[in-house]
């Protein structure tokens, strides 16, 4: 079984730290690739960033396609271009905003999620309503670092933590999904300092990669999902048409 | 790891079909065990079966616990004592229904359930809608038969195939949740039948519990579903005070 | 016409209570007996006392109808078994949480609801928005005081008097419910002290039971809440088949 | 305890009607009255005609208040100026229905409207989505038969039960509530033709609103249902000013 | 093209203030006529005085589709009557609360409504909702203002300014729509102050009613929104048969 | 005034059409631009496409803010990019099909969506649901036409009007939102065959951008949809960051 985890910003460290908290939780025999696009910002913090992301990612999942590869993790919390990737794979593909929400739905009542900036949140929201979540999903809470800045700020673990910390006390939540997969380190730290569940969706989202594929379940075929048809692009998108 | 897989219902074998569908997904290294009360109905096709089923299956909950369980998977598409079952167990506790809806909304964007009898089809909104699944679910439909002739009635493949069907069809789904823990050996043979992923929850809860127990994550305890508070029980359950 | 208001607890103290604010209600040429199970827990403060309060509030359904009851009352907040309780019974069930909030709502636009410990309010939200009023029900407040305590607690007149207030200002709401068949005798007492509505489950659950019987309606029998299949149950159960 | 009827429109037959079957469910003790505005259309059919009878219905509440009415019930199925009528009045208020959809929620999952003209049916989804009800609510029929040929049309009683019959299997609702005032004669002889309960809107707002007086509730006065604040009234309303 | 922009409150002053803002916003070439009932109440608090100022709206409907109207905008924030002014007019009908939601919500995720007096806060919560804007409405708050105090109380400016501030910053709105036609002329002056979007419903109303006939689209006539059927109207009412 | 009109597809022809349908509800004074992207596919019919059409949508956007664009219509039926260019842009941005069913809202209580291919109806409801029209939009009805057919198929205009018909008997809608930017000069057509309100959502986002300039609105900049913070960008995208 080859997982493809794809880190859709453009930065390599990030991309690391993605592949090494997925593996962390495969089981043994899963082949857990991380990868991230030739293309597109460096970090995705606004609606611009997500869309622009898109294209790389679209370009990683038809390489994969030509790869053999099992299943895709969309590493990115806002969930970016899912549906097309849904459109263009073969194997299963899970977002991990999506597996993050999906897996605090089954530890409780309610979940908030912590996130890095005020302007991601609103997405966060999007996502939660459009999962099924919106009665589940009690908080969510920004915590003012750019997403590039959760692996150098010294001070980032104690803001996170300090932020899930809140968001239990308000919400009386039973669990807290971690919103950017720039976080997938701290999810042990901080569930050993409050003691409530922390969900990383990276993780999530590559164990559930994996239990879909052990089911022999992958993205219903026959109407909406269906592979897109084969038509021209133009200028310098010319190369992308099926 | 451990998981104990709960049958509600008395007849034994069920339980062994059950626990054959749940091993047949289980990782290696994984130990499924399935079980059933000592006590109640022979199966479940009502309000009143479901109810009288959950003393028997919190005995099983309360008994796992002492055995070091790691994780539960209740058995019935009922859901029954899912609330009072995660109060009990340390370890995380999926229902079969909830982790075959689950299953289904990574696959598209719309399941129709094929359950046994008419009479069972509102338990299974009710359950859809509480999960968050009330859009997504885009039909419910039954077989008119009852649980225990799954195993004996020549005609049960033939008639759960074609509602299946006939829900792909009415309901443009892109997936099909099977309702019932007895349904869960016909899963295979419909999706050749059909071409479009068929899901059993037992199978799908099976997956999901190893997930979260690889993930590190139970229920969360800090507050609706922490400990029960010890009592005294009277009568015949005189014995189930914590 | 007799009317049977099931306490489904097994403290003889609370079925008291209960029966008074149920006969002060009543209207005169209406029989009112209260009663409670041999068997259960002594209060029902999680999900785990609730669902094994169901058994023995069955059994006194059952017995109810060998008596010729014309409408039943389960008066626990919960509303435990209330679906179990329609199959069975041939007249109208009516659950006290359901009751209360179906009278608040007649009253204005949003109601609160308070209730005894904290555990209970997710409970609570379930019902609000099972029944309908997940946008009527503006908030739900505990007052960490158990079942049995409201009985003997000095002070439980006073913080359950505060939390009224304190929900009618917050939510800006035109009534509360109380959410505890205990607190029955505090109604009129919290009424006279706030001037708003405070409506006992217990009382509107006994006057809409009435109102249904006056009426000449009960359950629908023709699918979902038609009596149940009779079957084999086994181990202490084995008595329940029907 | 004096309960008033107020049927809407202007129909004097329409009065007696409404009135003969509120006295038939009222306990004994309970004085009703039926009575209908001096001014407005002879029958409620459109939004024009609903907007219009309001003025004199307010007129009769205004009139109330000073004979000392306990409760009042608004006889149209339209339940227009029911929050005009909460402001005003100092017990409380029901609309017919209001009062239906509330009995048929108690009677199972789920019920269906059958009511006169195509162009109410509108109406009446937004009055259950508005009391809570748009899941319970399964489907609204129309009849084709205005208003006022209820009484007069010899094919009304066939065709009104016919369409509850459609209801019912098509929905597979527990329960049907009439969707018109002039239908409260039928009530009775189509539940027996059909053997599932069939709410009249006009019996079962005349007990729940015995009831509220029974339970010493009305509408909260604290806030948004506080009396209006009295003002200059010009035109032929200048008479209509606090 | 000739707007017909009804005020229906007798308030001559505040007409006069609604056709100023109107015609500010019409293209060149629309005439912008506003006017107001003859008869009904001096400024609109409440359901009461909402149901009451209906008859007057009405009358100015009819009198206006003898006039050649082109289209209608309805100038109270509670858009009383909007449903039977539809079925009146040939053209379309636009209510302000209707017409600054739709603004609001094209300005980004979500908006706060400041309006008038805490009592009609619950009219707009239900506008909203109605309008299919339930979530994007973040905060509806009130400024204890009267309607005819907008015009002479010197603070008025100060106060619905501060109350703008406060929505936008608790609710983290994109906008604020101002809740009350009397508030008009205060919307350029707000939106200077605070830099953020503060819609009028009146200008917004006037500018979507042209845009309508632009488009050559109304109300559609095959069904709920049909002319009324005539009838007899009897008592004060008796000329307001179709 | 200058309104930019962007087809995101790179069909010059349809472009044209496209620009003569805005210019012919544009009021005097107001220029109006076509234009498409240099890059990305011929016709969207996919989330596939969807998404990467995108890029060369923002380009467009980007070149306007240069070129002092007043508002911008984003012509095609799944709203590519939207909260995107709302980030980019200083003035409003309308999506047609949000156009669309704002203006079909407006008509009357439901209206019905009828588009091109099957694959596409998951995003008009999504959309719907997402704008707050998850009610009021019926059904949404495909044609099994692909986009650029509509221009060349001599059965395109009998299948589009039969398949509106359909919607309005089927669902009783008031109105019709045609799902296609190709679609704009079917409308009339179809409104005087059908007489019932059919909607072009071209027309009704250039009316609607036109009217929020008009009203000085634009956009919320100080959350969610300020300009999205400078980064780097990286490979063919290298020339994409702020």
């Amino acid at each position: 079984m080859l997982i493809r985890v794809i880190n859709p910003n453009t930065t390599a460290s990030m991309t690391e730290l993605i592949g090494r908290s997925a593996r962390a939780v495969a089981h043994p025999g899963t082949v857990v690739e991380a990868v991230n696009p030739q293309c597109g910002p460096v970090s995705i913090e606004s609606h611009y960033d997500e869309a622009l992301a898109v294209p790389g990612l679209l370009a990683e999942i038809r390489r994969g396609e030509q790869d053999g590869v099992s299943a895709y993790v969309v590493a990115c919390f806002g969930d970016p271009g899912l549906d097309a990737a849904r459109e263009l794979a073969r194997g299963p593909v899970i977002g991990i905003a999506e597996a993050g929400m999906h897996a605090a739905a089954f530890l409780g009542r309610g979940f908030s999620v912590v996130t890095t900036l005020e302007r991601t949140t609103g997405r966060a929201w999007d996502l939660a309503r459009a999962y099924g979540f919106g009665e589940r999903c009690l908080g969510v809470y920004s915590c003012d670092i750019p997403v590039l800045a959760l692996e150098t700020d010294p001070q980032a673990r104690a803001v996170v933590t300090e932020q899930c910390r809140r968001a239990l006390e308000r919400d009386g939540s039973d669990a807290v999904v971690l919103g950017c997969a720039g976080m997938a380190d701290l999810c042990a730290v901080i569930e050993d300092a409050l003691g409530s569940p922390i969900v990383d969706g990276v993780a999530a989202a590559t164990v559930f990669a994996e239990s879909l594929v052990r089911l022999g379940l992958a993205t219903g075929k026959h109407s909406e999902f269906a592979r897109p048809p084969a038509k021209p692009y133009t200028g310098v998108l010319s190369a992308w048409g099926l």
